[in-house]
């Protein structure tokens, strides 16, 4: 998230009752999780076997439970606990907003589309030209709709991403982070209907102009769908995933979080896939591989009988 | 179900048309199936296979269609056709309820609680302080919603049991049980979007306090999910399942009916589960076993071809 | 789709600015993609790879875009685009209708179907007696329901088909093929919520009298599902998919596209259908086989290392 204007970490350090370590005269853009965080922006870290990524990440300004010294062009600001001070901050500059009429009043709306009844739509919304928005779909507040999106019924735009910190003290608790990212959906993207795209935690959730999504997929926050796309129905993909330009998933397809598939490449139905895949292949099975080394494998193990025949009497 | 008051054996049978067997003095507290039945309940058996798991339940009133003398104890009442005599007791006691405003009268709402705009409330919902209930949720009658819950767009809570008696006559007939049960969802709850969690056929569905569930989730009937659980999205969950506290389902898992996830395991994306798993364990795969076992089955699969290399010639 | 009245294959051709080939004085009742293509009707065929089978198929008019000869009985429309010819054609018959209003006029309801509050019905909808549509249901133009018909909540009847023709040119882009098919369900089925059930590309998708389906259940476009099948939660169906009477899908089963599941058969929860499967068998797994030789193959899987004992020293 960008800050409405450049901040002094001293009003900061005030604000969250934080004490400066390193600059004091430093001044943050922007608030951004650890995943997304860029130079200029502020971000938290609470547990040791992280601080080393917080203190050699792009950001400038790392909120911290732990008295360390400041890398150069880095501050550090000293808290209690950098989860919930984060928080706080991206709740002051990002003000909590729940519908209370059907289309807010800060709704931008293009020449040429058509919302339909029933429709949900946040406040801070904009939607281009010539789009078709049907019965039942909810946008929440802040996304970004392009020119000629077409969003079926039931469909649910930018809710929280499903993103909490474990709190294991006398009862397990998940303390939720703040949701202060959108989606942002680009020129001639189809959704289809009952489909789940979440908002960034702290970025964008992005879909790429011309991708077409089919009924009850899920997208998860932080995750960037390329330009011409297909996903197809089911189809559940995590958090902060890149999935380039031209790649096809197929039915109940699964991707797990933080990692890229790369363009033009095709996943079979019902894959999983736990960990990056290079571009240009058609992948198969859990974990998904090449479909041609799937095949053989499942060819493989139909053949354990006639081995075990071979080698029963050794 | 509880019944409203203690209803005599001899008022039931009469108004069933049946006959009563054993002891005709006997009281009903309550309606419940065989799953659920407690201690002062009716319930019904009507396949020969089942008489003496329901003879030896808890049941104190048996609905049965074979003349079978009565436990100590218990009362019989013989009818021709159980489970539509069940199902007919059902719905005297629990008059079918169908939305006829967004938001019911009889509905009650904690201080502090927002309810956007197109959510639909059907009848004796009750719902505790602070929540967010987001756009185009539904909540179907007599349904339990703690303090702080959050529940995001398009989820629908209390819809009815998939649930249904085959009858193979001439053709095949599915035969609906009437679902009288609640949702029950406990404080500090948050459901993401389009989610269904079904209404107990005759207890009630539970999501413990704490517990987080992610987008387009579906929770079966009767189903008990525990205190402080992580649900990602597309989690399946069957129906009269127990899932206790702690436990973590990651993406895409399936988990079938009647079985116990233990506290604490945590079942990775994709995984199906079909019988009970320990608590305190990571498990992955169809069928779900420990990931670590099956990581080695997934590398003992890969060299299968140097096996063959070995004895192909044997 | 049928067309309101026999066209001449002159307009046709006057219309699309195409010329003909062939019998110049043929008439065609009715516009179909080529797998539900019937005799009298119009299809299309742009692809070499597919002239054939356009040409030896039931249609009675092919718009092309290669000067071949006509088939006996057949007339061909040569156009540049047939892709876009048959969109104008279908758009040209079947307008485009956008909800402007919860309930459209021109919906016929019958008697005794109650609808709650929030649902949306597009034009020309019909729903027989008895039916309950329950909250946020969202049924598009021209579907037809027949009585005692239950939908829950969230569930979306009729959206457009995941069907577009892949251009590769500079950019990839997906050309989108207009749906102009309904979706037709038959009585006493029972569609549980948050469902998706596509209209038909030219043709209808259609779910027997019966059947039951549980929540989160996707059914592709031109679909036929036949009589008291049981679908449970989460299955994904592909489109032109035959499930003949009686077939039970359990929880997560993916099925592919363009095949036939026989009469009776059961496909196990998470199992991937990815070619036909014939009727009374049980099957189970990815591809789904039937479940005795499936468990025996998980057998095996789990000796492998039991056979490397045998042979790591040859």
């Amino acid at each position: 998230m960008q800050l409405p204007a450049p901040i002094s970490v001293e009003w900061i350090a005030k604000y969250l009752h934080g004490e400066i370590i390193g600059n004091a005269h430093q001044q943050a853009n922007g608030i951004n999780e650890i995943h997304q965080v860029r130079h200029g922006d502020i971000t938290f870290v609470d547990h040791e076997k992280y601080y080393k990524t917080a203190l050699q990440s792009a950001a400038t300004v790392v909120l911290i439970n732990q008295r360390l010294s400041a890398p150069a062009g880095k501050t550090l600001i000293l808290v209690d606990d950098p989860f919930r001070a984060y928080n706080q901050l991206v709740r002051h500059f990002h003000p909590f907003s729940f519908p209370e009429t059907s289309l807010a009043q800060s709704i931008q709306v293009g020449e040429g589309t058509r919302i339909a009844p029933e429709v949900v739509i946040g406040e801070h919304v904009q939607i281009g030209k010539d789009c078709l928005i049907y019965p039942h779909v909810t946008i929440y507040d802040h996304c970004i709709i392009g020119d000629r999106v077409i969003i079926h019924s039931g469909t649910v735009i930018g809710a929280d991403a499903f993103y909490y910190k474990k709190r294991t003290g006398e009862v397990w608790q998940y303390e939720k982070m703040i949701s202060c990212g959108r989606v942002v959906i680009e020129n001639d993207v189809e959704v289809g209907a009952n489909c789940t795209i979440d908002k960034g935690v702290s970025g964008d959730t992005l879909i790429g102009a011309g991708t077409k999504i089919d009924n009850l997929v899920h997208v998860g926050h932080d995750t960037r769908i390329g330009k011409g796309c297909l996903i197809a129905a089911q189809v559940g993909i995590a958090g902060t995933v890149i999935i380039e330009d031209h790649v096809t998933l197929w039915g109940q397809v699964g991707v797990s979080k933080d990692l890229t598939i790369g363009r033009e490449a095709v996943v079979l139905a019902q894959s999983g896939v736990p960990s990056s895949l290079k571009g240009g292949q058609i992948y198969f099975g859990y974990p998904a591989e090449e479909a041609r080394y799937k095949r053989r494998e499942i060819a493989w193990i139909k053949r354990i009988p006639e081995i075990w025949e071979k080698v029963k009497h050794l």
